[in-house]
């Protein structure tokens, strides 16, 4: 997953841009970029790790400017190299563009070689290049055009800004798997447009939220103002729903939804589909979070079932990437690093872990151990979205089918290996329920283009619970050359 | 304030005094340190941040030997160098000794006077070092007697740990003002004796929690094994009561009383001494902490009054100490990197702000005003202590009483200040009453020496928010000599 | 002016190149970089600064393979950026490829564009990567044949290496303008075939120098062997003079002639061409080097003229880029940190300062005042080259025609700027003759490919000198499109 | 060996220090540090490396005040670590005082011991701690009184510096092993005083050159002007010998000689002394030197026997400390890595190296076989000193006894050892009359405290040759205790 953030007209372009970025940290700390523009030349500051490490105020400083588009990456497609950071910014014949990418195309391989059969050389491994390299080799004049040009050949998804030196261009595509939202923000000099994953961005910088971008739309930011155009054929509007499961931040709202809220009512949902049986004897039932994603269910797990909410796992502030691990095994030792059981809730008592989703499963029975070890009478753990069985293409970063504990165990198997007393996964039905039945308390953001009718389970993206994608993953037909060329830092 | 790690006898010593240290990083993020011994030498690394940042697994390999101490630093008393960083280490006539020491000497100049005028040459500007010149200049024979003797001359606050060539010693003052705890760690090769400022520091390992030290004891191990002695003259036992309200986590119990369910019941009382008055319209009242530390007292506080609990503050994982300030002002910018308002619970809501203590107001104030913009209807302010009026001498880093909003303005100016709806204070009683009250769940840890009776109100040091101080701060009858020499790193 | 260097067939290719490049550091000190490949990939690290700073032995393990080419940099062509480093390696349709060029190309921006118009995208700002380029657009099948074909598209000067997965082709261009020599190193496991630009880079790695690569000539490295081809139409050649007079270090021997002994002999030459008047009063004459580089010939016009050799100028060995200029002036600061006049051989005597050229004038005439107020009662300065009136089109960095003394003043106007009491140059028919009839001791490197006879004074590229330019630097038809982007590191 | 540089009385103190170590920058390559006094407070800074690496603008922004003394230090005696770099500073119960030592203490472990025995606390392993110490222990009430008191304790080898918030002392020991020299520096606001241990550092910052100190001399500098006392008995004046040999820069004047002069003169005094005899077929004789060092000696040496002076060696600018070793043996690689043989003036030749001193022969061993390797026919090795048999006590750092070649071998092993044709060294006599004899250009510094009448071989130190130690190193009595504390950087 990635996060974009792009703004013109600001006299501290480069400034929103960091704060921006910091904002939407949670949806990548792999690497993180900024290239802004004067109008006359685009200026480019990259860095691997978080957006506070990598941008020193003299950095910012050397990207002056009043537009700028910035990106937080995630994903390791392509590998951990400084060199598939974003923006993607190159010199070509018409001048200077750069682009920030949210998503996953899914024809990639087959424009590559189309492109590099004619001569084109590409400087990285990453999906977004084949972007630029269309734009390069249009034959339409504007810009607009040639951004159209290469977006209508390319599959899958993509919420993307691009910079020129004079024009900044924001789309997404039809199917509107990646939440892209516009805002504006007041200055001394006038009034800046603003871009960005989710409105929390909007929020730190103080700008105002306006609504998001529909599935399909381009907007165009120039000295001239903002424009919106549909250059794409219409599709049915797929979002992403593992967006309000995880991935955006609990105080961002998307398509008119609160993501907390959406996450209390799904505990509160899989607290009614899924309870855990109370006897007279068992008064010391217990609702305890995963921290921090798994706390919003929790709060509605709680609050159903009448049991009490505890913060019986303690996550630490200070959980970076590498650890020394001892050679005598500390038991629980790589969980315990982030989280530390809080005996006082748990010794004794039956304890519901509420966490959002189970991956490959192994974390999940490191936390159901060490909440036995501390004492817990019987653990029972819920999760507030179906099981995880099939892989993203669309620019979550899911491991292959075979890892997925969903994908290969039944139920009653993953129960087994997470040694649970009980395991219930919420219900696809009762999921999008949640979704379509939350409200924000921002304003509507509907346009006039979506369809007012659309069967419920269609109206999202949850091909990683249902198998069911909008896109396909293109075939190849020939095997694929890997790449030969491995350059250090 | 800071945190010790002290660990004897086992294969991996520095990587269990890592790992020890990273489970009391919340005590202090400026420095870490960790000297080691292998029986014959010691060996020292310190660095300036967070642990995980200072060593590197080659740091860790360079530090050799079965038995090491550590410490986290948060003060800046003496400036933020790394030659105050800690352990303080030193080669005088009777061999090589370390020392890590949380707490705050309340006589260091009168002793740090008299032995520079004897041709002492200090390395610091810390109050640690005078221990170690009082252990050199000592003309007893053992270590343990040098140590006695000096720590004899010194007064105030000290959880403290040594290390020489052969012996770790540990030591809490008799006042008891900071903790100190005792553990063992079973390994393939035996057992090894664990000292930590809080239990959290052992669950990391794997460790088991042993019981507190007692005030006024000192422990020594050695190849011969651990001994228990209790050289000083015995005084009333007076743990720092602010250890309960904020520093400790939550997940440690101090005293036989968990740290967690002090905090919840905080809030119980809170509600119950502080009440927010609710008629028939106003059904719509939320509590929302101050994450992370207001959360157990939020939960506490929901609990009692009925009114539900909401995540109605969303926190930044990303914040770290430097930010880019944007020359144009942005709406509560300081405190929203690391809090964002969840709008969603807050708007057109009565929310009652739940946090520990206030120390300036100014956060306070950017708080409620944040939460106001977001739109709330009314925001009332509750604190699970009393007002804080009172600077500490023992070791955490307050400012000074014209500093403290509490010391300055009535309740009522504070409010005013905060721009609150209502402000609301727990009381003395009640905060002693929930700590004397609350068990936890560890086996007890008490201990013969401990006087059966004792005044409920004397039982702790509450000088903060009493300005009742244990053991003074020596007046000064000369004027100090001001530090004149400036290292740069 | 850059160095380049290539060795096929060696188990420690990458440590190989590392050392070649350290003999061939006078070349180039702005950025290094070394490729290798393991038969099956290629592997690069390319760092600012001189090589043993940019290459740790960790950085040298993580280039694995029996092939490589590496390249030190010094121009500031494209400006001073990591991306513009060499070796230049990119992958594209037919696999990887890696180019390491000393030289420059005259035609370099008519290329460009009509790649660029076509949808080619540029990485760089050099003149290198239109190869890498009209490589990738080659529709040959062969990499010899591909390389051929781009090669024969641009002109002017190249000495060039290419490495693929399984090749290393060496070639130089038709006019032979930049050395270029091939070599073989015998180790435990075969021979290695080694290519660089002077031989003193065989001498460090214990190499033994074949031969140089004729003008024209190609040389294919493969496991099949080496082989020659000429796949370029004959020109006359025309190799540098000017690596004789400066550029080349003086142990190497170029086309056969020792750079030192032609060195002896052009200070000689102006011994006599320029000599000193001396009167029977004026016993007390000294030679005075300006060194490094000027004390060949000052040996040779010390013997010549009778007059004693004196290290009269003492170089520092620890001068780096970047100085603290104090605020308060000080005399001949800036030529001062570099040479420090000796006053003892100076004072009260009649000083000849031997240098090998005169660029801009700026420092000769700092030299000049340093010494005459180190007590010399007369300074007479003599060049071991005619007047420098010419840009280098061909790969050394010399200033515009404005910035050149020797271009915009005459002879007598120079020595008025330097202050000097005379001031004399070599001519041109002294250079050229110095150069051809000097010989070296290594073998013979004479190709039946050469023109038996030969007008001396067209026997070389004495352009900066004359302005005689073997070739054209190509006039733009349309103003040139400026690069748009700037990368930070 | 070590450099000192102070400065009093110049409003960019920090700026001309670091100037002035630049031009000492020979004398010590391990570390680099700058004190400076605002009259109130002491400011430092120290690094690892060359001063130009260790000092940025910045750094050297925060040593504001006028008065600064500085240290380059070469020695690892005490180990290679930045708490042992210089100057030394300190708070102590008078104020702050810094020091920065070039010598050796021979009581060092004695008076250590005494110090530590009443309770004193090392820093460092560096002798030059026990200074510091003494003067805080001392009672004198003066600071000028208390340093006179510390030196009056301690024996050997010591020209330091002193800086305290308000003086400047510099010292030079009764024996005068250590050169250190005054001088002046007019500026804008008036005139600063300089100190620095060889006069080009004056030169470098434009400062003028006004005497040596005498040996047992003492200057302090106030704000009241400069005054010199002799506080300690006198001694027979000492100079080390090998300065002029070896370590002082060429265009230094020590003692009223120039070391170039007197380097020319042991030149020809070896080539009267060991001649290499030549018959009518021996007309292709040359003279090389080891460059640098080796140079002046050479020219000598080639004027005086008549054959041509040519560079033989090529040194490469480009030198550092670590180098990668392949795994596959290269011929000579060590020296290689540093001189390249020059084929063209070797090849066939008789060669006569010249070089300065022989230490363990190793380095002189690859040398020989190198220029044989080239082609030369014969190769003679000339020293410009006497066989260097004995340690030196006072400063330089010299191997063992048993690492001496010249210490275990007899001459004719020693050139078996070298496989040179023939070996000859400069006689004791020889070297000391040459210094005798030479003289500078400068103004004479004959003290009136200086003898006029001494024997010739009694008026330096050279016991590096002879044994002749005007100090003893103090025997111990009892074992030393070793440090045991080991401290990462």
């Amino acid at each position: 997953m990635c996060g974009v953030f792009g703004i013109f007209g600001h006299p501290e372009a480069a400034n929103m841009a960091y704060l921006g970025l910091h904002a939407l940290q949670h949806r990548g700390q792999e690497a993180a970029g900024i290239v802004t523009s004067d109008g006359e030349k685009l200026f480019a500051h990259r860095a691997m790790g978080l957006v506070q490490a990598g941008f020193s105020p003299r950095d910012l400083a050397a990207l002056p400017g009043d537009r700028a588009i910035g990106h937080v990456r995630y994903s390791t497609a392509g590998g951990s190299h400084i060199k598939n950071a974003q923006p993607f910014a190159v010199d070509y014949a018409r001048g200077s563009i750069a682009l920030a990418h949210n998503g996953n195309l899914t024809n990639y391989e087959q424009v590559r070689e189309r492109l590099e059969a004619r001569g084109s050389i590409f400087q990285s491994a990453s999906d977004t290049e084949v972007i630029v390299h269309l734009i390069a080799a249009s034959t339409h004049m504007s810009v607009e055009d040639r951004i159209s040009d290469a977006l209508s050949q390319v599959e899958g998804a993509y919420s993307i800004l691009f910079l020129t030196e004079r024009e900044m261009v924001a789309a997404r595509d039809p199917y509107g798997f990646r939440p892209l939202c516009l805002g504006i923000l007041a200055h001394k000099g006038g009034v800046a447009h603003v871009v960005a994953s989710e409105p929390t961005a909007f929020d730190l910088i103080g700008a105002e939220y306006v609504r998001d971008l529909d599935p399909g739309e381009m907007i165009i930011a120039s000295d001239e103002g903002i424009r919106s155009v549909f250059p794409f054929p219409a599709k049915p509007s797929r979002p992403c729903i593992f967006e309000y499961v995880y991935f955006a931040r609990p105080d961002s709202e998307l398509a008119g939804a609160s993501v907390y809220e959406v996450r209390k009512s799904l505990g509160r949902r899989l607290a009614e589909e899924q309870p855990v049986p109370v006897s007279a004897a068992d008064l010391d039932t217990v609702v305890i979070p995963v921290p921090d994603s798994g706390v919003p269910a929790a709060v509605g797990f709680a609050r159903a079932s009448g049991h009490p909410f505890e913060m019986g796992l303690i996550r630490s502030h200070y959980v970076g990437r590498t650890f020394i691990e001892p050679q005598q095994s500390i038991r629980h030792f790589g969980v315990r690093l982030k989280l530390a059981p809080n005996r006082a809730v748990i010794e004794g008592k039956r304890v519901i872990i509420v966490d959002d989703s189970i991956v490959r499963g192994t974390t999940s029975r490191k936390i159901v151990k060490m909440i036995r070890d501390a004492g817990a009478r019987e653990v029972h753990v819920r999760i507030s979205s179906p099981p995880t069985r099939w892989p993203c293409y669309y620019g979550i970063d899911t491991p292959t089918r075979s890892e997925l504990i969903a994908a290969t165990s039944t139920i009653e198997q993953t129960r087994e290996f997470l040694a649970a007393d009980s395991l219930g996964y919420l219900s696809l039905e009762g999921l999008v329920a949640a979704v379509s039945q939350t409200n924000g308390v921002r304003p509507s953001t509907a346009s006039a283009r979506l369809p007012v009718l659309q069967d419920p389970a269609a109206s999202h993206c949850h091909a990683c619970f249902s198998g069911d994608y909008p896109v396909a993953l293109s075939t190849r037909k020939t095997p694929s050359r890997p790449p030969r060329l491995v350059t250090a830092h």
